[in-house]
């Protein structure tokens, strides 16, 4: 992509009414607009950004064996007011009166309505367990919306959902979730720490949420750092396998791991040996309950046993906040000088910069390169703008692509561009040729 | 996928609440489930059938140098009052307040907060032109919701939109989206045929819709027969060469080609020679407007032309209905089996099915011929099931992949599997080498 053609608002000064360093370099870096308050129009870099994340979180939902659908945003109340939380929600459910005077709602979850699809498409054991997840937009009328997409009013959430003939078997459910999880946010370059949760306002019996590890996170975190250290995707556990999901399902809620809300001082001095207790803050990204017949019986979701009687399915729900994951990985992941992508959700693989677009061999050398990196493979974008170079570094910088590959009419004289990696900052001089090897190797 | 596994809820009735063949089909195959009138979830086949057409879409749009992003389902109503639409748009705009008492909506079009984005990103002719698209849900509050996704009232849109320095510039990017409009509906397998049209609530003072022929269709089309004989993917036209693109639309514009709506029987004897008068039924899918500085003027987009000046942006908006298209797509193409899908857009490639799930060569070929045309990049649909051979048939051709491939025991004893073409109806019998062969050509 060319910069001179690319819808890329970029702003020098640092917006006001930003109080977080996510939100302030999203709106720097031209990734969100504001449209109402906690409402957000996704540009062009950022809607790329966006598609990354949602893409990976899709890989491991269907890898862990879920299948994608899509309900809709808007709701009937009717099912809301059976399963008795049509009045429990408050004033956070966007309540809407459509033409004919029926109550609607703009849906904050999806438990009832997958519930009643479920209640009228499966009739026998044979047909469980099922895993279904849709990747949809979301509102929550919060009171005070602020942190940019962080704590948004309108959301991406993916939420899935697991249907099973009892507990035992949606325990099996759960902990695929778990692993998926893992893996999805480590693949992010995030490391996600799952801890013992409240089940709230979705009930149940039991519940996990993700939390990453950010210096600027909203909760204290304290967990044993073998949590830090486990690679998950090194593990290339198969989702499939009830046992080898178990067992590191089992490794992890053995390890300390509590919030602020839950942390027990001398549990974790007992527990933990010194040299491995790990403080730290975090942001919270994902979310796992299961509740067992808690929707399925008021809504009448039943299936027939092995035996011919009628039972209500165990149904657990999963949660992962896909657009709050744009804010939280800058969260874990920048500087003074902006965003640093970790390569997996980077907007472009790479920012080519030229830095002369008047001098003839400088355009020349810039135009092979940009053709000859598309060739291979590589998602570019190629500063041709007749700007200043310091402002053209500093919006490279901004936007955090993982290599700068610049080149000037000075370094050609001989022979050199200059390659620089934004999160070690570490910059080679070397021929070009030599800089395409090494990228596209 | 194993058919046993996958969440597919067919039904043999036919449901008395559909009043149209795409309506009843897209419910008895599975693919959708209402929620409440004139809203639907959509069931893993039917997404799927809907992710395909909407990466099609979303291809032909990149192909014309659009650039993708996303606008929120949630807009304050304060834009709309500006532009003065606020008012216009009557019952149908879906209004909402929240909890602050704040006047919201939920979007049925975009061209309000585009232009503001516009207006406040965007200030040197240097910068134009720019083609800007998302696809989003939108809602309209039909008062008689009908026809399953036909008209419904959350439905997938995708809008696009140009900004330009004048109308002859504006022209050209019309020109563009014209174009890609013909490549993305023959991609689908549809004949889409432009005719004039009036602008209606979009305003302005160019307009074209897109009709795919349907014998069902709701409106009755008048045109030219080389509407109906030329192929524009074979033109293969450069949709960034504005000569190229403006011969194409010159040659479709010159044709005629008229709704009910606006024909005129004394025109078409006189334009079209009697063997190339064609009359037949069809569906709007698209429908793209120039509507000059409508937008821009109240709003204030404004830029700064090359000789200092600030002037009003010219802008045209481009809309496909991409939920619609699936029942388009149907209406186009099924019998009375069911659907027929055109391979672009169909949910599997293939459909297996084993006659005789307990017996061990016939579900031992199954599986071989399963996981060898999965590591061919087939999408295979594997009809493991337990089930009589009636029912499997019946359902294979009422979701209606493109080929089907029966393994039994009677045919393997002579070394034979059958391969059916869903939409010719044509059947094989012949080596399982011999189909995969075929298959994977």
């Amino acid at each position: 992509m060319r910069r001179s053609a690319f819808f890329l608002p970029t702003m020098k000064d640092t917006p006001k009414e930003a109080e977080i360093v996510s939100h302030r370099l999203m709106l720097r870096a031209g990734m969100i607009r504001q449209s109402s308050a906690g409402v957000y129009s996704w540009l062009p870099l950022g809607y790329r950004v966006l598609r990354k994340i949602e893409d990976i979180v899709r890989e491991e939902q269907d890898r862990a064996g879920c299948q994608e659908m899509l309900m809709p945003t808007i709701q009937s109340a009717d099912l809301w007011v059976k399963s008795g939380r049509y009045d429990d929600y408050g004033p956070e459910m966007l309540r809407i009166r459509d033409r004919h005077d029926r109550d609607m709602l703009y849906g904050p979850t999806n438990e009832e309505l997958i519930t009643d699809i479920f209640a009228h498409s499966v009739r026998s054991y044979r047909e469980l367990p099922k895993l279904l997840y849709h990747i949809q937009w979301k509102f929550r009328d919060e009171v005070r919306p602020r942190f940019g997409v962080m704590r948004g009013r309108e959301f991406l959430m993916k939420d899935a959902y697991s249907f099973d003939t009892d507990s035992e078997a949606a325990k099996e459910s759960y902990n695929r979730f778990f692993v998926a999880y893992l893996r999805t946010f480590a693949r992010m370059g995030l490391k996600a720490i799952p801890m013992e949760a409240d089940t709230g306002p979705i009930g149940g019996n039991l519940s996990h949420e993700f939390i990453i590890l950010a210096d600027t996170g909203e909760s204290q975190v304290f967990c044993d750092r073998n949590f830090v250290d486990y690679d998950v995707l090194g593990t290339d556990v198969d989702t499939g396998d009830p046992k080898q999901v178990g067992e590191v399902v089992d490794y992890f809620t053995r390890l300390y791991a509590r919030t602020d809300e839950k942390h027990d001082p001398g549990a974790f001095e007992q527990d933990v040996p010194a040299e491995r207790r790990y403080e730290g803050r975090g942001i919270e990204v994902g979310h796992i309950f299961y509740f067992g017949t808690k929707y399925s019986e008021p809504l009448g979701a039943f299936y027939t046993t092995r035996d011919g009687e009628e039972a209500p399915v165990h149904m657990g729900s999963y949660g992962i906040g896909v657009s709050r994951l744009v804010g939280g990985i800058i969260e874990a992941s920048h500087d003074d000088n902006g965003i640093i992508w970790p390569a997996s959700v980077a907007p472009f693989d790479l920012g080519l910069i030229n830095l002369q677009v008047d001098n003839e061999e400088c355009t020349r050398t810039c135009e092979d390169a940009y053709s000859r990196l598309q060739q291979a493979g590589m998602d570019v974008l190629y500063d041709d703008r007749d700007e200043r170079a310091g402002a053209k570094f500093a919006d490279m910088d901004l936007i955090g692509l993982p290599w700068q590959l610049t080149i000037g009419p000075r370094g050609l004289k001989s022979g050199l561009v200059e390659l620089k990696n934004r999160a070690t900052g570490e910059r080679q001089e070397l021929s070009l040729d030599s800089a395409l090897a090494q990228l596209t190797a």
